[in-house]
């Protein structure tokens, strides 16, 4: 296995951040290296907001669910997918947009998550540590309000940057047999795949060093769908130009 | 700059494959690299299918815009967005999911997306080349059936694998200047940079080693918004289950 594929396979959350900071001229490393993903026709429809701001970083630790390390980070981004640019530069062009259309919200979404994963792999190269916030989508009206974001602008996630001040374990993955089919869907033997599956992460969540809990895999899963999924998004996104026509 | 961050900004799309093969113990090792991304509330909520039949594989090529690369490279992989895998595992759990809410299809896009980003350097890394095909959302429903997919899940984009046998240009960024912000939303002075980069755009085309054509980015962008983008995938994915609540 080459250093690369190592380093992918050793990633894990990082929480806690020792107050060294980033260089200026690592950080732009890191978001050229991002730039450097594939972008669905050369769209590029991502924009990055850098948080540098004490008590911005700590209202968007509070709204997105009391995350203290989004306030410690050496650095917190948030990650946005970006129409208005593209429009913008259309009407520049002399072209009227058709906007609202949920294909752009794809577009502008993986464009996103593409670069943010760029900016994640070069961070652990250089032996820092990351963390995503999704968090942000808890109170996306008011974390847009504080960053500014016009139509056609949404946060997709936070990033959490630094160096880190842990080192907890990597997360098991569920059997790569139960992801990757061969020609067809098929969901056979999952069932018995994912209750093994539930066993490991029950054994995982007591062996670790920290946040020892009793939790099946399964269980986890079934809390976090047995209520309507952060149902302010679809009203959020709407008001926000993505009317996903 | 290290050898990752180096590999990153060298990224381009590979769209000419030798004939040779992956191993499987390669094949295998990518795709562990795909699962060790972040995964939201770790959900995994993704699966690919590995195209395998030459009938599959030219059917999708066409679907896809007449890619013939689809056909003729050494993996073709569809990255799905799947729900349905939790869902199923809350049921079995005793709990009856929430579903089509507009942030799972949301935490189920990014979730693929970061997972094919890691196999996208990871692939790299040895030596191979890869191309994202999102023209897979051209015929999305074509497409689920040649694969079965069930609802709850749908193709994000396609993925070609290979070894090289071309060795394109690297395309240029818009300036980073452009894409990061700090603390607040702004984009003065970015009607400048972007007039900027629309020359770099044209040069570009002008001066690569195959393709040459006169285009500048903000033209281009606007001909792709000038008529609704993939104006089906609003119904495709409410059939599905994505019913974007």
């Amino acid at each position: 296995m080459n250093p690369v594929i190592e380093l992918l396979q050793s990633h894990r959350s990082i929480r806690k951040f020792t107050g060294e900071a980033i260089s200026e001229e690592l950080l732009q490393q890191l978001l050229r290296a991002g730039q450097s993903a594939a972008t669905s026709s050369h769209v590029q429809a991502t924009s990055i907001i850098r948080v540098r701001e004490t008590t911005k970083r700590e209202a968007i630790a509070e709204l997105a669910g009391g995350q203290a390390y989004v306030a410690d980070c050496a650095e917190f981004l948030v990650f946005c997918a970006d129409m208005k640019r593209v429009f913008d530069a259309s009407e520049r062009a002399g072209t009227e947009p058709r906007r609202g259309m949920t294909e752009q919200f794809i577009i502008a979404t993986v464009d996103t998550a593409l670069f943010a994963q760029n900016v994640a792999v070069a961070a652990e190269s250089a032996g820092l540590g990351i963390c995503y916030i999704g968090g942000v989508r808890n109170n996306p009206e008011q974390i847009s309000e504080i960053l500014a974001l016009p139509r056609d602008v949404y946060p997709v996630f936070g990033f959490c940057m630094g160096m880190p001040d842990q080192d907890p374990e990597v997360k098991p993955r569920l059997p790569l047999e139960v992801i990757v089919k061969e020609d067809t869907y098929s969901d056979d033997g999952e069932a018995t795949e994912i209750a093994a599956f539930d066993r490991t992460m029950a054994d995982y969540y007591q062996r670790r060093s920290s946040n020892r809990k009793a939790a099946r895999w399964s269980a986890q899963i079934s809390v976090l769908f047995a209520e309507k999924t952060r149902p302010h998004m679809r009203d959020f996104l709407g008001k926000r130009g993505f009317e996903l026509k």
